[in-house]
């Protein structure tokens, strides 16, 4: 039957891109209030009794600690409890588990689950590069996100026998998602050999074959099941969620052409909501590189070991495949706002499983979506969260 | 009756102090390893099933996101969900709540948390004072925790009859306390003349006034309630918390000379542990500054606004006195590692309230404690942690 404990009563995500006109709260405020404005049968601001702040660089870029009394401010909370979260990549995710928690403590009804990050502002002198020139203890080494993943496809090429192609194939299928959604940062379409022909920035990856970094943010009103139908005659479920942590070091992984995180988090998370992968109609999952994506079919579960290769030549992840995934675009088209991408892609299940998508829509058959996270120093975190719901 | 759905089976506190033979994590480590063993009956660290980390700074002095997973690592929780909490000076005791929130929820029935800081070794160039020169938006105003707090201590002394005298004896009492705690930062007794003859920082405090930047780590080891005999004979139980936030901006705020964080996060833990300040045997407040400690006692409900400053006269919270506040030294002794200081707070109450506090130990009767933070971007967080519990 699933968890079922709480329940997502409204949603709402900015547009994804370089946002200069806009600080952090004012995104935050503006994915909150349409998340209020969602709910089916409205909802009073004053309801809400706590807050979940995801942000992993906060205001000012990292160089204040903002704690939960920035989003507090700037979305009317202030008085109520409010909690930053910070866990790397899965960070929006996380923020959301830990909003499930707390409803399902008993302690709140109402939780408002806020992701949000500025990336296109950062000071030249707290740049990667800049950190790096000036001694950094790991930046130095130019041990950036691309380094960090780059080695797992690197090994799962020999492994597997997954191509430069089969990755160029997944960005083309993101792109082509994302040119249907009007908040994707990249909203053109690109062709294999765009991608192939694309410059260099580690082995191997090419340009396209990275995420963007976005300014962005997501929010959810979480609701105790119980109660849910008082603002909403059909809400979605969460039927269960997982996380997990990973050995650090790459000397320390025993597998190198996966993720021992996500593995476990996607266990966790299936015996949670009491389904198999079989049952998703849908998967939003964390294609920060295109060969992220390949693994990610694996570690989910969505095929054998080996075997992500095999769904993009198949085309069984396309909107039209026997499991869509991304149909949002993912992170390759929409961006990756750190905090907000998380609760972004728990957004855009709840209204795909309602039939809400418009130009992404997917079929829904047993009404089951699956949201995932994986990064952090070392690809060491990750978040699953699997939800339910139907069209009316 | 309380709330007394999660209980306290273990805590360790590591000494604070400029500590620049261990890590981060060595230090997290040495708290979580103490407060595993401190648990009676003892218990199997693979029965902890997840883990909350409390840091501000994290490694690298913030220059790396640290995220739950350098916790996991660091004592053996590899695997299982950790999640790191940043929510300004509470950040501590916000890390416990959420961890009681866990237990609470009913997913989990041990989870450990961990909260720790390293302080003594900012890089120059990371530093407020090189911050400010670089262009910092706020701290090239000397926006610095004195001169957050300077301001509500300047219009208390001018409100309510406050002098430098009653700051002063604040600082002496919990010096003394503090020489009598092995892992204080500051082990020497001062005298009132001392503190108000050491060098200025900011009106009206003094160097002594203030206290100081910390290393240190402390853990606790949180339990169902209901399963918590396997572990204990005699468990503390969190009787009850609350958290609040409170208006970013000093225009913005109704009360000069106290913090409406704190006030509304001791409301919310009052009734959720059914008790009134009158029912407390001791306290360990947030005495950041001397006369942080005296708003607090009015914040808390400890006497009537504006009486703070004849508490210090009366004695009323030495160790001796009807309400003894900070026996363990207070963060002007022990010093302030901020992700730590919470937890150790809790840990302190938890000793006192089982007979265990040792040369520190004050009366108690009633069996109850409450532990309180105040702080983040403009004194707009605040935690309250009400715990029950007394010798056998």
């Amino acid at each position: 039957m699933g968890w079922n404990r709480v329940a997502v009563i409204g949603g709402g995500i900015t547009e994804f891109g370089e946002l200069f006109d806009r600080e952090l709260e004012q995104l935050a405020a503006d994915a909150y209030i349409q998340a209020l404005g969602s709910v089916d049968k409205g909802i009073d601001p004053n309801a809400i009794q706590a807050g979940y702040f995801g942000t992993v660089m906060g205001t000012l870029q990292g160089n204040e600690i903002p704690s939960g009394a920035v989003l507090a401010n700037a979305i009317g909370l202030v008085g109520k409890p409010v909690t930053r979260i910070e866990n790397g990549c899965p960070t929006g995710s996380e923020a959301v588990r830990q909003g499930c928690l707390a409803v399902a403590s008993g302690v709140f009804d109402l939780v408002a689950v806020v992701g949000a990050e500025k990336l296109r502002e950062l000071p030249t002198r707290d740049s990667l590069l800049e950190s790096g020139r000036l001694g950094h203890p790991t930046l130095m080494y130019a041990r950036t996100a691309a380094t960090l993943f780059a080695p797992a496809a690197t090994r799962h090429m020999y492994e597997y026998g997954t191509t430069r192609e089969h990755m160029a194939a997944v960005v083309v299928k993101n792109r082509e998602n994302g040119s249907l959604n009007p908040k994707a940062q990249r909203q053109s379409q690109v062709t294999i050999e765009e991608v192939l022909d694309s410059p260099l920035v580690c082995t191997p990856f090419n340009v396209l074959d990275c995420c963007p970094q976005t300014d962005g943010a997501a929010a959810v009103i979480l609701c105790n099941a119980e109660i849910a139908e008082r603002y909403s005659d059909n809400p979605v479920m969460v039927a269960g969620f997982g996380a997990a942590t990973e050995n650090l070091f790459i000397h320390e992984k025993v597998d190198q052409t996966g993720f021992a995180a996500t593995q476990e988090a996607a266990r966790v998370a299936y015996a949670m909501a009491c389904i198999s992968p079989k049952e998703l109609d849908l998967a939003e999952v964390h294609d920060c590189f295109s060969a992220t994506e390949i693994i990610n079919y694996e570690d989910l579960g969505f095929c054998e070991k080996g075997a992500g290769r095999r769904m993009v030549e198949n085309g069984e992840t396309k909107r039209s495949g026997r499991l869509p995934v991304s149909a949002s675009g993912g992170l390759l088209a929409k961006g990756h706002p750190v905090g907000a991408t998380g609760v972004s892609q728990i957004v855009e299940i709840c209204n795909q499983l309602l039939g809400r998508a418009e130009a992404q829509q997917v079929e829904i058959r047993n009404g089951y979506g699956l949201q995932h996270n994986i990064g952090g120093y070392s690809c060491a975190v990750s978040n699953v969260t699997i939800l339910s719901g139907s069209p009316n």
